[in-house]
């Protein structure tokens, strides 16, 4: 029909021919233009805005008039003059066809718009959330055809927006008849339709055209921290985010002492499964306080976390995840109702979305990851390590993803150090040893000085200087190996050995002095030779399963290597191959995605899409159990030492030569020494 | 392929030819014939039992010798020695083919099999229960393999019966993982799939092999009583019936004063929630406790309740109900978990289905009684009428049915009579009155005797007489008018005008002494003006509801006439059209249901199929909404009369001629009179 003008959609490209006065958002509609809407076309929600273009385009063979749309109209003009419209914008539902015409759709009214991730790894994230709001004007009832309120608002939906199926849970078939009275029978509802449903819930409804935002939570429920992120479910914006200690740690400090606790005592998991929800409900209360919104307007939640806190979130005893064949109850992705978790400070019809576990120690925590890091799609192989309590480590690229985890114990997190805790102002997090004088510097967790700066003092007044974080120990004890204080077995010297009386006699064995305020009546915060044993183990674990992840692919080395977790974002990458507790790897390709598993989250919690292609991902990733498997432990036992820069780590002797020591042939040599040595 | 024997089942009449060896099971599930089995075959269940039949059968053109079957077997003479085979049985999981054969399916091996419904009405119901038991062999999980329990489970549910898309609720979850151990890795899994329901539900799991039964509850929510039968879910039998007040009763009487009571005081509806809730999980309990069962055991709940118990009962605020247009939140059937409405006396992941609502004042007790009683079915003019506080008329036949409710008020429950009382023993039931001397007899429930009997005395002197029953005031009106004592306006006369000192002068009225035991210090019980009004008011509501039907339909005249409900089980049919409760009809053709409502929760509770059909019958009901029609309003101040047996009522008039009276001459004729008298 040549009569008809032909209308081009950029930046999509799509194009058809449509009658005379056809509105933009109708053309858009019937050619499949991803624009925006949520009042259906009435010229309430202004979210169909778009942007016409005038002039000649060759590319597209067509000149566009000035008067190829309607001219504005009254709609427009009072929605210019209440809200104002930028330049240049019309309402798709408004604006109708009168001749050729070249329409951009900007991002913001697209629905599945690309938000593009502030953090590290760029990469983008196609909106594409469970939650919509629609707008939606109901029959009023009659006596003479009955049918009810829920019936009528199906119909509308079904008639207005092709919305089928739909279902309304308990707490909004209570505030229907209510809510649709003060509305005048012109309501805006929330539907949530996940990846797997058949129907779309009610999660919510409200009188009118409701132009409050709906949120979601992602959570990393992890052994020792929970985090969560508050986002917006229209943008993905994070728009608050908060963390609180597992409260389960009271029950055990790592994975397995849970698990325990669980099998010694009857109720145990109901206690540390009640626990937990009150720490989440919490978290929920107050981020939606400080972002000074309701917690009904919290609609979704994703939950990624370690198999044990999966369990135990859900109500499971976590019995036989401490036990070889290490069975889950359920490997598959979750879908169900924040009330049949007791989650009570979100909207009372909230949904919750928790990721599938690859295997009985590999989490939805490790899909998170995968999800948020895509070795999967890396041309490279690749290394990811999300460092926790439990690491997960994955290794692969577009050919074949492996996965495994590793009991690294919480020494990484500051616990079972002398002078360990966990992030916090005051925490020492950063440390340099001068290699000639064995001198420290290092600086505190809330203040940017060096403790060798002046003005130093005064500023950390306030909290002192109070102990070592995880980061900070991992300095600390690299730094102490390249400033020839401690040899490749993992031994202090002593003062004459070392030649600097910070090496202090403890019995058979030495502590460094970091820090000494005791005269001021601060903190004496030394390294002991056994808080250098517990990151031994802790690093030799990490190490050993990266090792069987790249025996298992048949690799000796790996392209580059990406530290994950929230600690693994503060781990200097340098220090962390010094202490050899990952795979030597050219230094700049050591990357930290921060908070992957929480990304992860995220991208789950926007996307019903990434919840599909996580599924199918998990299915592809093989699983390494590290528990039966002895070359593990053969690992395990020739990690321990703190590696030669000459041995294995050519990427790291290119940057530094560390020293050759061996102070074990003094008598205080210890215990760990002797029982290495035994094994040798 | 000539050379495979043939296999004829009965009674379903299907056949077909299978090689040699082919067990009967395999056989009977190739031609689709209907032969249970738990066990899948295994040979534990023994649901799958068959008769064979030897000899000629020329019918079917085959001859079946001795041999047509494999010989008994070891697994069938463990059974047999254990638990005993019924003689000429065979287990069709064992037996196999090797010969023509003629195989009869007895009645209890069939999974559809028909129940003869003992009620007054023969019917059957074809068992199609929502939930089935399946026995199920678990692969053991395998940690080279990492899958959950559940998708083992779920994988073995697909492999060995064919049934995809399992979904397990939290209490399902939660015990999995124990019970597959404890049955080593064999399990019986109770599951669940509604008509509409894309998954099945695990409702439940047992190890190993499960012979326990699984019960369902068919619950009629009436304003009144609420009344539950436990219904074996595999035979549809009834094990136990329960009922009790509904405690609502002390918010208001009926419907409307507990919508009044809704709207009166903020969170009256939750309180009546709260009430109805707990009045449902103590009979629950005492339903299993009686028989003996465990709550866990019952796995669904059917409800049937009129518009204002449904709301009350999901937690809906009825007052939308109490004006018009008389809007339902809404009027589907809702299938969703016991647990969503705090049922907490049956299994943690039961399901409820409550059947859809006709219209605001007509709910899914109407379904239900259409369920059960058919009229859509019927070629005569059938009305069907269930008496209660709110009663619900139903008239039609195959071509249209059309339903109304009457607000008769509680009147007929014993409700607002001066001697009124719930049915109970001592309550009079029955009455006859000798038209000559005016003396009247009666019978009381919980004795046989009537009142004029040798023994009545002693046979009740536990009870004493204490009031008069529903029934019994019917009846008592209805005798007193045959008797002369009432004319037809209802008027009672004077101890003159009736020439019985029974009449007796209270002012401007006269009461009817029914009973006098004050001598021996028991009760006086009369029948006042007050009495009469009432009861007249309650049957001109009813008469007019059928009037308005009669007139929407066209008819003058109904072929028959179903008086449904608890109570109309109750009502004499000749008494109930001398008041002119019913439209005229053949004596002979005016039936009880029993409580036909109840039937159809129970039939809706053995058959998913039912409760498709009932949906799709609901929505062809048409609805008829008196409350706004000015015809009945018309119908109902014409109906306030006891009706002249000459006129309009031919059947009654041949049954017995009733006195022409007419007391209003005396001076104390009343206000009812001098105001219907205004109106003529």
């Amino acid at each position: 029909m040549p009569s008809q003008p032909l209308v081009i959609f950029t930046p999509s490209g799509k194009r058809g021919h449509f009658p005379v006065g056809t509105p933009v958002l109708t053309a858009a509609r019937q050619l499949g233009v991803d624009l925006d809407s949520v009042c259906g076309g009435r010229g309430i929600c202004s979210k169909c805005q778009v942007s016409p273009s005038f002039g000649e385009f060759p590319k597209h063979g067509v000149t566009v008039g000035q008067d190829a749309l309607s001219p504005w109209n009254a709609v427009e003009e009072r929605y210019d003059s209440i809200r104002g419209l930028p330049k240049g914008r019309r309402l798709g539902c408004q604006a109708t066809v009168q001749g050729d015409v070249v329409i951009d759709v900007p991002s913001e009214s697209q629905v599945h718009r690309q938000v593009v991730r502030k953090e590290a790894t760029l990469r983008t994230i196609v909106m594409d959330p469970a939650t919509h709001l629609y707008y939606v004007e109901v029959a009023e009832p009659d006596m003479h055809e009955p049918t009810g309120d829920l019936e009528r608002l199906a119909a509308a939906l079904e008639a207005q927006w092709g919305i089928g199926g739909i279902v309304a849970p308990m707490p909004v078939l209570r505030k229907l008849q209510p809510v649709l009275r003060k509305g005048k029978w012109a309501v805006t509802v929330a539907l949530n339709k996940g990846h797997r449903d058949p129907v779309h819930r009610l999660i919510d409804i409200y009188p009118g055209f409701h132009e409050g935002r709906i949120y979601g939570l992602a959570i990393d429920l992890g052994s020792t921290t929970i985090a969560a992120h508050l986002c917006d479910l229209r943008n993905g914006n994070v728009i608050g985010s908060a963390g609180v200690m597992n409260p389960q740690i009271r029950f055990g400090e790592d994975l397995m002492s849970r698990v325990s606790y669980a099998m010694m005592n009857p109720g145990g998991d109901v206690e540390m499964t009640t626990a937990v929800r009150a720490a989440i409900n919490s978290l929920a209360q107050s981020l939606a306080s400080e972002a000074a919104i309701w917690p009904e307007q919290i609609m979704e939640l994703v939950f990624v976390c370690n198999p044990v806190m999966h369990h135990l979130l859900l109500g499971i005893d976590p019995v036989e995840l401490g036990q070889a064949p290490f069975a889950l109850a359920t490997s598959n992705s979750l879908s169900f109702d924040a009330s049949e978790l007791a989650l009570d400070q979100v909207n009372a019809a909230a949904r919750v979305f928790v990721l599938p576990c690859i295997a009985g120690h590999v989490g939805a925590d490790a899909a998170a990851v995968a999800l948020a890091e895509e070795p999967d799609k890396s041309d490279d192989m690749v290394l990811i390590v999300d460092v926790g309590t439990n690491a997960e480590l994955l290794l692969g690229n577009k050919s074949r993803v492996l996965a495994c985890s590793s009991p690294t114990g919480p020494a990484f997190e500051g616990a079972q150090i002398s002078a360990g805790q966990r992030a916090a102002p005051g925490a020492i997090e950063r440390v340099e040893i001068d290699a000639l004088t064995k001198t420290p510097r290092f600086k505190v967790i809330g203040c940017d000085l060096w403790s060798d700066d002046p003005g130093f003092g005064p500023a950390t007044a306030a909290t002192g200087v109070t102990g070592i974080c995880g980061s900070g120990i991992i300095e600390v004890v690299a730094e102490m190996r390249m400033a020839g204080i401690l040899d490749q077995r993992g031994l202090i010297g002593s003062a004459e050995q070392v030649g600097s009386a910070r090496c202090i006699s403890e019995g058979r064995t030495h502590s460094y002095l970091l820090h000494d305020a005791s005269a001021e009546g601060g903190n004496r915060i030394t390294v002991t030779q056994g808080d250098i044993r517990a990151i031994q183990l802790a690093k030799a674990a990490l190490y050993a399963g990266a090792r069987l992840l790249m025996d298992e692919m048949g690799v000796q080395s790996v392209d580059r290597i990406v530290l994950a977790g929230a600690f693994g974002a503060h781990i200097s990458p340098k220090h962390a191959m010094v202490l050899g507790m990952i795979p030597d790897a050219p230094l700049d390709k050591v990357t930290s995605a921060g908070n992957a598993a929480g990304t992860g989250a995220r991208i789950a919690l926007c996307s019903v899409e990434a919840r599909r292609a996580i599924e199918a991902t998990v299915r592809q990733i093989h699983k390494v159990e590290t528990a039966i498997e002895p070359r593990f432990q053969e690992h395990f036992v020739n990690a321990s030492a703190i590696p030669h820069a000459t041995d294995g780590f050519p990427n790291l002797d290119q940057v530094l030569r560390l020293p050759e020591l061996n102070f074990n042939t003094q008598s205080g040599g210890g215990e760990g020494g002797r029982r290495r040595r035994a094994r040798d």
